[in-house]
């Protein structure tokens, strides 16, 4: 348990890095045989692109540093429960697992909505386990949120 | 009837192209006021990036073109019924439509195993209609299989 939310504290980090670009914080990382392989954040509004999501950005660079689509012994960390796309993508790529920080009741599809890598119909399964850090995961989401209604 | 079959012919012949580079054939536009302003095809294996579905290329390109990751008047013609991934990308896009062709009763989320795009618990909905040119685009999919098993 120890070892996942190190991870998660990785993974967190890149949310900062978001949220320092006026991003939603969402961050991912990662991690194959207890080494982060790669990292990426949510530059979806920077990049005018609704598919920069910090999931489909942390998969295609860990493809890149293997060499290869199939990521059969990863494990994916992230901030926040991923949407129907990063969920898709997560069996795409062949991962072993997904490990998530705060639930989104609106859109997720790791638990909330739909259970999709764990879907057995699907030709790959992903073990999906989610709050890891959970509080902290939805806190910078939330505080990120009050600051905008805001206008801060 | 006629204006989606001829767009579906649009995504057949990008279809032909993946094909013409050994990569399952798959095909997508993206149309806007009666004209095509993206066009793809899956380049998955070439680019070893599990994540290159015609879909999500399509979907980028139109983005790119409109400057904007809202593509609230486009529509989305895939030869192929969209994966979880493709699926959830659509919503994610704010697309107005897909409109597919071959069924995937194995990994198919607009219709086949779930219809994410029209699920009314997500923050957008995205119209769904299958079967367009359905055959043509089923054929050249069990065709290309069929000649891999071969070796040929």
């Amino acid at each position: 348990m120890q070892q996942r939310e190190k991870f998660m504290r990785e993974a967190l980090k890149q949310a900062v890095k978001a949220k320092e670009l006026d991003e939603v914080p969402v961050g991912a990382v990662v991690v194959r045989n207890g080494e982060v392989i790669a990292r990426a954040y949510n530059t979806k509004n920077k990049n005018k692109n609704a598919l920069l999501h910090a999931e489909l950005e942390v998969l295609k660079k860990a493809q890149k540093v293997l060499g290869d689509w199939h990521l059969l012994d990863c494990d994916l960390y992230v901030t926040l429960e991923p949407c129907p796309m990063c969920a898709g993508a997560c069996i795409n790529t062949r991962l072993r697992a997904v490990y998530f920080g705060a639930y989104d009741p609106k859109a997720g599809c790791c638990g909330s909505l739909y259970n999709l890598p764990e879907d057995k119909r699907f030709n790959h399964r992903v073990e999906v386990v989610g709050g890891i850090l959970g509080q902290e995961c939805a806190t910078i989401l939330t505080e990120f949120f009050k600051s905008k209604r805001k206008g801060v």
